[in-house]
């Protein structure tokens, strides 16, 4: 097992090994818990995991309000974080009372957004068991839900008590669900681990390891402990994301996060290249790491449509929104760039 | 103008004086808040208030989206608060950008916790229309909304950049707005300012001066730069709310929060004085000044009932409630009692 301890406005250790998922009662339990456990789940990972969780909180002594809402983005909204707060409220749970989330990204996002306003602030902790949640959205205290109007306009900043990231789980994760988390890991790489980057190319297999996702977790505890309210050098871990979560908009939300990051890093990669920001090498090899973990690297959709999509990034201010561009394998830029000139940047990438 | 500055997990003033809500704009401005500002008001006060606020933020340049809903509690939901959100959204505000609160406490507490939470927290401005809203809702960074399972059950902890209390509207308001304002001034005067206490005895028209309203703030400073998150001192500013939040909630909220406040205190000081916790003058003098104040301080209501309510109260740990009980003029006890004792201090507090 590895642990990583993160120093944020609060300090939490986030735990990498096997079979961590049946320490969950335990943990609590040594972290001062109070007696109740909201276990917030979706209707994909509860009935593979959700046993092992509860059968440990019951263990422990935790009295546990089951919350299982329908897989899928589609639930990350104020109407289902609406009922959980009402099924706590009902249950009787304190702010001393605890919120655990069991899934991937969206059940963490809702869970802590929960967790972060529930009497403004009851305990959370999250058990992450996608390899994109574990690398990536667990660690850091982002939560949100999305409005009607825009995706994760909606959140707090909120550390969770703990982080139990049990390798177990991602060894059964079904083969699309690895290449989504493996677009945060080569992401991950890009920006600050050169050597993550190169152990890859030879080993891609290696991308569930215990090593990996514990590396992927120390560069993320790096960025988030310098800057927790993504004002600074936070903004690196968006490398892809400008570009990928234009795509997801532009797309209506069918492509996964994971693959839309790999294209908005492979286009942002040839369109560093072409104005001179990177050597040729730095597209081509991240090109061949994403197809080699099955990722698409094309952007077939239009320029116009993309660049007014990422016009609306929350990290724009006025009319500069902010790219993360690559110099070389494990280095990255932050480059402000007027908004206006987006569409050349999604260009020169080869969007239409 | 008197000024107190707040230093709590952001440091900021709060302004009292004539004349304020005409520098809404300007003051912003100095602050160097982002281009955009979403009012929110209710439809009782922006008609009194809303051109003025307006005015001076158009003035100084900003771009003003107009938020009214209807008056009253029951628009304190999470409906109200997506529809903020998104036509926050809609407008393309950003994280930059400013939430004003113009208004009383509903106001306050709803487009604050629309303010922490719109992209994980935007900039807002406090401007409180009631007197109420001024000596403490607005001061102090708690936020919320209601659940049909309770009330202010979601919420943040989030600090305003500035509050302008302006006291030419406070000169305004009807009679029933300063009778529920003079209960939260009592409290203050009660926990921490027996000086105050002695002028009010003697004068009870200062309720609304300048003079009052900024000692009020003062000592609501002191509490929140102590305690900010609620967990020990801060309480004390619970000083009748216990039984008062009780009241409300067993008379399915007819009843004012000040009215309910009153009785409260006028109950939890009696039970005070039975109970050997303070002399007979505190209860009387106390009860004698909320009378003045035109504040009912008898407790028609049963022991049984009020004390279940006051049994789920945020303030409670395990079979604990945190009850602040008053041991002379300007100064009480944060005492922890059973829940099942509850109903004993009710009754001797003139509960039925």
């Amino acid at each position: 097992m590895k642990t990583i301890t993160v120093h944020a406005s609060r300090i939490y250790d986030v735990r990498v090994g096997q079979g961590l998922l049946s320490g969950t009662g335990e943990t609590l339990r040594a972290l001062g818990a109070g007696s109740r456990v909201a276990l917030v789940s979706d209707d994909n990972v509860f009935p593979l995991y959700g046993e092992r969780a509860e059968k440990s909180l019951t263990q422990a002594g935790f009295t546990v309000l089951r919350f299982v809402f329908p897989a899928g983005e589609k639930s990350k909204n104020l109407a289902v974080y609406g009922a959980l707060l009402n099924a706590m409220c009902e249950a009787g749970l304190s702010r001393f009372d605890t919120v655990a989330a069991l899934g991937g990204g969206v059940v963490g996002d809702l869970a802590g957004f929960a967790a972060a306003t529930y009497q403004r602030g009851a305990g959370f902790i999250q058990l992450p068991t996608s390899l994109l949640a574990a690398v990536d959205s667990s660690v850091g205290g982002k939560t949100a839900v999305d409005l009607t109007a825009g995706k994760n306009q909606v959140g707090a900043f909120y550390q969770p008590m703990a982080v139990l990231c049990d390798t177990d789980v991602f060894a059964t994760l079904p083969e699309e669900e690895v290449q989504n988390g493996a677009a945060e890991v080569v992401k991950t790489a890009m920006i600050a681990d050169a050597a993550l980057f190169e152990t890859l190319e030879r080993e891609p297999a290696r991308v569930i390891s215990e090593e990996t996702v514990a590396r992927c977790v120390a560069v993320k505890r790096d960025h988030v402990e310098k800057d927790e309210r993504d004002l600074g050098v936070r903004m690196m871990l968006n490398f892809g994301h400008t570009f990928g979560h234009a795509v997801e908009a532009v797309s209506g939300y069918t492509v996964p996060h994971g693959r839309a990051v790999a294209m908005g890093m492979a286009a942002v990669a040839r369109a560093a290249h072409a104005m001179g920001y990177c050597d040729e090498s730095v597209a081509r090899r991240l090109t061949a790491m994403l197809e080699k973990a099955g990722l698409p690297t094309a952007l077939p959709y239009s320029a116009e449509d993309l660049a007014r999509a990422a016009g609306t990034d929350k990290k724009s201010a006025g009319d500069q929104v902010r790219l993360i561009v690559p110099r070389a394998i494990g280095r990255c830029d932050i480059l402000s760039v007027e908004k206006s000139a987006l569409s050349d940047w999604l260009k020169a990438g080869g969007a239409r």
